[in-house]
């Protein structure tokens, strides 16, 4: 793997623009022969726009990372770079219960990022496209300040009802989260705080900092939420507090979460520990773990369950969705944490 | 209008990310009431992702703009800035033939720009999406180290037959250009070297400016051309010899260009003699007039050439597509111009 800033690299500066492409091209054309929708792609990478037969109807989402912001590239190597701004796109179609179809990337970048780092960066992208069956059909390369991608993510559904949006949650409708959570941020904490790697031991601190560098969206899960009967859905990206209180706004619903409840991703306990911080606040606050939170009928929490579990995941009740506008997150002998999720605008 | 550093304006970093995010969705907001496909849109900004009823076909593409790149925002407003960064994703969907849908945008903020900027810059997307009938669904804001927009632009078509892809020119086809070029480049010139405007003139350099500012993407011309048999289209974006080469290449042919039949945009004589510069070189080297260069057979030029002047252009043939490889950009007397564009990678 090659540094962004390793003097010996070649320039992107330093070669003529449609070599660099050429090279690009060539790392992401895997993506086409392991596409889902690869008898629906007519016209892909190379043409002034990509040509696609679409499902009866598409979801699309935009998700933009920037160095300094979503992370650091002197911790967050290129390929991780890639999976990480696919991940964050694709997460967006797994909480519409979409089927993934076609990506597009727009890579900037900065003056000093070599050759060999931006086709690592590409070779992650590819990766993750190839292991969720996308097909990267375009982009677009430019220099810019800082290393940023831009993900536009397409998915496709056979017809309108099997998508699930963020509004249809009810009073009364339980709260429910995919997988575990506070990997990422116990993961971001390591990186920034290396020192707590010893702390905390190695195997805990390499899944933690893989939760946070490698998010892998949680596209099955999603599918089958949205066919289980989940009537409202997001993905934790600012943190569980931000993206529940935004899920139960959409219904003009408040929401209580019980945060013995949630369930913590390996290594959470140890960081928090290790720290000086409280593990609740880590799971609760830090985002980027891309599990999905949804709404769920009383009456379909056993089937959705069912549908998670044969997912490969696990669908816990994690709190209830209540009349009037509050977001409480409820610690056990009447506390509470205040719903603070993360300001993407804000560099770390 | 505010500049982007006004030290009187509330900066983004100080309000919270919800509340502006609110204020620039009122502002797109607009853009579903005036969408050519209103009716097929099914949630647009605010859900994870926006869900469409496509058509039989899609075309997608994505075009970034970096300030320092592409634009200097101290000589581009912000409401240019976002009309630019619309104007050349739209501009690829003319090159197929496409009737354009729907928009993402990603911005990307840099501290220092305030509150008021960013809206301008969505009213000069929503200005031109209203102006196009495109609708924009969704898109992210996140900070970035230079202001940076990024656009997915998707369109539609009854079916593929409609659209035009860069390959499928012949030898003995006519290369065709809409309009006029070196517009944007004489703009340019005048934009860096405010000195000449004087010697130019005060309407001549506003029009050439406003070629430069806010490109206007040529869908209608590239829908008429589409129907009336041109066979292989690009926008001129990187300059006319690169494009007019890519556009050969994707063929398997080289193309001559007789630079004298050229149709110049206002203006770009008289910055040309202004500056010293070949008018040729304006016209054949600058790029991002986002005018629509074809292959056209030669049986079908007068109904291409009646298409776009019912479009409300004009189509003049400049050259020719031949057998081998290579670009020739011809003047009178045996001479030649070297066909390099510009390259968006390397800063201005």
């Amino acid at each position: 793997m090659s540094g962004p800033s390793d003097p010996r690299e070649p320039r992107l500066r330093q070669s003529p623009e449609f070599d660099l492409i050429g090279a690009i091209r060539e790392r992401l054309a895997s993506t086409l022969a392991s596409s889902a929708r690869r008898s629906s792609i007519r016209i892909g990478i190379g043409d002034d726009a990509a040509v696609v037969v679409p499902g009866a109807v598409t979801a699309t989402s935009v998700d933009a990372i920037v160095d300094g912001v979503h992370f650091r590239s002197s911790w967050c190597p290129p390929r991780s770079v890639g999976r990480k701004a696919l991940g964050a796109a694709l997460s967006d179609l797994a909480a519409m219960g979409a089927a993934p179809g076609e990506a597009y990337v727009w890579l900037g970048a900065p003056p000093e990022l070599s050759e060999a780092s931006c086709l690592e960066l590409c070779d992650g992208i590819a990766e993750l496209a190839e292991q969720t069956g996308v097909a990267v059909l375009g982009g677009d390369l430019t220099a810019a300040g800082a290393l940023s991608v831009c993900v536009t993510a397409v998915g496709h559904a056979g017809s309108e009802s099997e998508l699930v949006g963020r509004d249809g949650a009810e009073a009364g409708f339980a709260l429910c989260v995919t997988g575990e959570l506070g990997g990422a941020a116990a993961g971001l904490m390591l990186l920034e705080h290396p020192e707590l790697r010893k702390e905390v031991g190695e195997p805990i601190a390499r899944e933690a900092i893989r939760r946070q560098l490698e998010p892998e969206p949680r596209l099955a899960s999603g599918r089958a939420l949205a066919a289980a009967g989940a009537s409202a859905m997001i993905d934790v990206s600012d943190g569980l507090g931000a993206d529940a209180g935004q899920l139960a706004a959409a219904s003009g619903l408040g929401v209580e979460i019980d945060l013995e409840k949630v369930p913590l991703a390996a290594g959470v306990r140890e960081v928090a520990a290790a720290s000086g911080r409280d593990h609740h606040e880590l799971a609760a606050g830090g985002g980027e773990d891309y599990e999905l939170l949804c709404a769920v009928p009383r009456s379909t929490l056993a089937e959705c369950e069912g549908a998670v579990a044969r997912s490969g995941s696990t669908l816990t009740e994690i709190g209830r969705f209540v009349a009037g506008g509050s977001v409480r997150l409820r610690l056990s002998g009447g506390r509470s944490l205040p719903p603070a999720g993360h300001d993407h605008r804000r560099a770390r």
